[in-house]
């Protein structure tokens, strides 16, 4: 069975195709978003009938919910959002595209000292390699990703897991979650070899407000599903769930995390940084399949709960994405406010859009940005490269140590 | 700078002395325990004056946490528990010895298709090689262990790691969690591979009293962390949590996984079942590890609040190690109560002791069994023999390709 490729490009019509018979269809919607008082939420279509007691098994009582019953777990009675089925038990199958994205990824296997970083050492210690701005977008995209994968990592075990109620996809969701540790741990590395100050860079997101203000806006859905006293079962908490996993997938690892790989990659392509460029290929790889993971639940939690997709919703997302966009040109222009050799803000804006229209056709939703092609097609290359190392390959060692990838010899 | 092993016999002694400037000395108590009326608290020794009004940031709004100050993290404001310093920023580190286990563990990545299961599905489906009391060994084992993971990792990210308030042992949480998810994945295979009745083996512990038993004794300890009114930051909730993690590690981990591992290495050593022993040997090397972090975490949470280890606090933590041990005993007794070749329930219940004394050991409690020799020392070399590869080897994958793990060879 072929995997849905949510976040490739060649592939998006031909999986949007394949996914009709289990995703919900695209609705019509407005293709400007409007006032949301100007729209009224659409009637809930719960069959209130099928209702039965039993607790939620996503929170709660633990003890209580695993011996609520002793019946053996039924197929049709497993669901991602507000399950009743014993959510120990990972066996019988339900969503054939969770565990093998699961185990697509633990094949995934990765260290950051296997990638020798002594060339940019060089490079960055010397004077006249590197332009101030470059020096600048090196660290900027650093400080923020030494934070931003915590935050991302939080995001799921602090708030996601507990509400996602599925065994299958609680399984991908903790080797996400170690993944974003191992990232962590990479920009750690990196940020350590080039013998940058530490706390400057962790601490950047509360002291540069480019970097502060993107951060606050993923902690800020973050926080929805930490209270305490949230759980799902309305359709508005319901909601507020489908928006975090928006967010997360779609803005914070989709949009977020683009810019500074692109920065990064296009120095790369100039001989610049080659080695940090290489760990930050490693993690787009992971990325890449974390976002086509949170695609395809957030595909499925709507096909099971259409109710929750109304115009508000879709507008919602809508809006959320486009934020998401002007936090992230924002970021490239206080980053880079002149340019650096071969990008610059306005490239920077033109290939965000691009992969804006890309999040909103994964998420059925019409274009919003007049963006038809990719400024930058050898970060789709890169990708599409390492997405065949996935998929061919055992270990990326392997393939790392057998030379596969060239930054230098610009065929890209 | 050599990592501390509190789960390898030979090294005990060694250890308690060199963690002695890190951890509080052992605090006499009586070696039998008392009824807890008998025993006085023992008076908090909280500096109130110290206190400040920061909020804890191991919960609630995480917004409001992480921006509430931009001052730079300082070593000294990190804690293990109730820590107010920001917990985004993995850097400076404090508590080496978390990085450095994470980075051991992150090395050792295997996957269970790695291990080809061809003669055990040959052993399982012939008639005549097995009895059925090793038929039901093996049925029980796993089934036991299909669930027991998932309970592991559903305590760490439902449970714990919120309330561990460091981001070293975060990053290492995450890692456990994702391999505890890899050991559901092992189970499942092995289930799968031998074309056993899937439900029947994940349902069991809901079906089966000594299996039931052992993971209602865990689930209990997740429910009292996951009521969404419990916190940590009194003396009872501190408490609580490190109740848990004595639970978890010392017991769930610590005792009731090792009557498994001990039964299935046992039968491979008569040439039985031999590829599901090699992907329990790979469990258990991942699960030694884990126990040695949570030992060091447990250490250093009594380290840093003396007030919380009070006779009290040490009784508990015996009561709960005692009881873990009846539970595994009865376990035991139900799943081979004649017998297999080379183990009984009585050579079973020895070495459960000796396990159990080295639980008490590491945790500087006094030894509650006349347990001196461990009568299965090839537990130990095998747990040893794997840690030598996490030590010298970077991926299991090679060892194994190497053939350095021999089961037939019968040299121990």
């Amino acid at each position: 069975m072929r995997l849905a490729n949510w976040d490739t490009e060649e592939n998006t019509v031909l999986n949007v195709e394949k996914r009709q018979e289990s995703v919900v269809k695209p609705t019509p919607i407005l293709p400007e978003t409007p006032a949301p008082a100007a729209l009224k939420p659409a009637p809930v279509r719960v069959d209130e009938s099928s209702r039965d007691d039993r607790p939620n098994l996503g929170m709660g009582d633990d003890l209580a919910n695993a011996f609520a019953t002793t019946q053996r777990v039924q197929v049709d009675e497993k669901a991602m959002i507000n399950c009743r089925a014993d959510l120990n038990q990972l066996i019988p199958f339900k969503y054939v595209w969770a565990w093998e994205k699961y185990l697509l990824a633990r094949k995934n296997h990765w260290m950051p000292d296997e990638i020798p970083m002594q060339d940019d050492i060089t490079q960055w210690k010397s004077e006249g390699i590197l332009s101030e701005e470059e020096r600048q977008v090196v660290k900027r995209s650093l400080g923020f990703f030494a934070t931003a994968d915590s935050l991302v990592a939080n995001n799921i075990v602090l708030g996601v897991y507990r509400l996602i109620t599925n065994p299958e996809c609680r399984n991908y969701l903790l080797l996400q979650a170690s993944e974003e540790a191992l990232h962590t741990h990479a920009y750690q590395y990196c940020i350590e070899s080039l013998g940058m100050e530490e706390s400057e860079l962790f601490n950047m997101y509360r002291e540069i407000k480019s970097v502060g203000d993107k951060s606050a806006w993923a902690l800020k859905q973050t926080s929805l599903l930490t209270d305490p006293h949230f759980n799902t079962g309305t359709l508005a908490s319901d909601r507020l769930l489908l928006e975090n996993l928006i967010a997360y997938y779609c803005v914070v690892e989709g949009i977020f995390f683009y810019c500074g790989f692109a920065l990064i990659l296009s120095m790369a392509r100039e001989g610049k940084m080659i080695n940090t460029a290489k760990q930050f290929e490693m993690i787009m790889r992971d990325e890449s399949m974390h976002i086509n993971f949170g695609l395809d639940m957030i595909n499925q939690i709507k096909q099971e709960n259409p109710h929750l997709w109304d115009a508000e919703m879709q507008n919602t997302a809508i809006r959320m994405i486009k934020e998401g966009l002007e936090l992230e040109v924002a970021f490239a222009h206080d980053t880079m406010p002149s340019g650096i050799q071969g990008m610059n803000v306005e490239l920077m804006t033109a290939y965000l859009q691009y992969i804006a229209n890309r999040r909103f056709a994964s998420l059925q939703l019409p274009e919003q940005y007049d963006a038809p092609t990719n400024p930058f097609p050898w970060m789709t290359r890169t990708i599409d490269q390492q997405k065949q190392v996935a998929f061919f390959e055992q270990n990326v060692a392997d393939y790392q140590i057998g030379g596969g990838i060239q930054w230098d010899k610009g065929d890209w």
